[in-house]
């Protein structure tokens, strides 16, 4: 099975000019569904119309979020694009083996992050995803605006040979929503408990937690029963 | 064989920025030859060194020429890049197809033109062109600018899984050179055999005579017999 609709997720955009290039970018592969999280200039955005050379009708359905967490809620599976590789425990897909690197069942539902034009994505947005997707250039000399990026990756997604749908056995991933209320519940409970200890390391050790949960492609009822768990526990 | 290292060529480049645009795409894909057939705005430019983000060195090196036919006159095979397909008789490569088409000798030199930003690749420059190369993408809505295009194609190549050498037995084609010297003499010569009559329809009659010969991806050897049978015929 093909990823044949992602949706793609700008994470923190700045300039409405690139939001538009992006636009345009995906309209070039056939792809519609844009996402963005706070946008830095507000929206809707008169340069993002402009830049976006046609492809407006595209702008005006994009959905904004406060949040990456928000904003993949609906996703079974998540990507998230970065320049390079981070010291995260997270499996790393390289572009060109993204059409084909897993299958994707047709309920599934996949998620593509893009961070900011210069500082990309933040640690807390990939520890939300489920695999890093990296775009594999010269390495003296990788240098790729935002709307670029996007069109290396719609490109790569629309032109990729057909992948047979194979029946692996397994339920399809839980959404996000779902995930990350389980994750929520966990860190009030292990704030209670006093395990999130000192304060200020509570951010890094909540995304190894995550990053674990996460790797595994929950399904439903496997999230299901670690909620029963959880519930368990705190009796 | 792959196209390990083709040249670049921009005819009639209008923008610096675009220019520099073009060479930063390039060097992200470990590309470095560049060549220019009479920007608009003059060369060398500042506002390509400002957009080139750094890939300066490569405009340092970029060579301009005033033709096409001066700026492929040592390759060997050329491909004409267009957004859609032209009523050429012409044989048309699709990107993706791009890498496998065909098997390619070590001692090729590959071309690539690229057209102008607005207008493309005139007639005459694609005639003068071995194959006709399109980049598929959504047939509604196809609008890449011009540093995009290069970037899909160099990426392209840059990621093309290795295609064994194959020993044809063919020789390898004629440098543009060569073919072009052969086609002017004929030009000649048939004007002054009033063939190519009437004179308004000669642009055309020549086009089609050019596009005949390319496509026969003759050997030096061949280039060389026919100018031998020109020579014979005209005694």
């Amino acid at each position: 099975m093909q990823i044949l609709s992602p949706t793609l997720i700008l994470v923190n955009p700045q300039l409405g000019e690139n939001i538009g290039m992006c636009a345009r970018a995906m309209l070039n592969c056939g792809f519609t569904q844009l996402r963005l999280v706070a946008p830095r200039d507000g929206w809707p955005s008169e340069s993002a119309i402009k830049a976006s050379a046609g492809a407006d009708a595209l702008l005006e359905q994009a959905t904004v979020f406060d949040t990456v967490a928000e904003a993949i809620a609906d996703c079974t599976t998540v990507y998230a694009t970065t320049a390079r590789q981070r010291a995260m425990n997270k499996p790393v897909v390289e572009l060109p083996a993204l059409p084909t690197h897993r299958a994707v069942a047709p309920q599934e539902h996949i998620g593509i992050l893009f961070g900011a034009e210069r500082s990309g994505l933040e640690n807390e947005a990939i520890a939300l995803a489920d695999y890093v997707l990296t775009i594999p250039l010269n390495p003296d000399f990788s240098s790729l605006n935002l709307a670029q990026a996007v069109l290396l990756v719609c490109y790569t997604l629309m032109h990729s040979a057909p992948v047979a749908a194979v029946d692996t056995g397994l339920e399809p991933p839980a959404d996000k929503a779902q995930l990350l209320h389980f994750l929520n519940r966990l860190e009030s409970s292990l704030i209670d408990k006093g395990f999130l200890f000192p304060e200020e390391k509570r951010p890094l050790m909540m995304r190894n937690i995550q990053t674990l949960f996460t790797r595994a492609q929950l399904s439903t009822q496997e999230v299901q029963t670690l909620e029963g768990i959880l519930t368990a526990l705190r009796r």
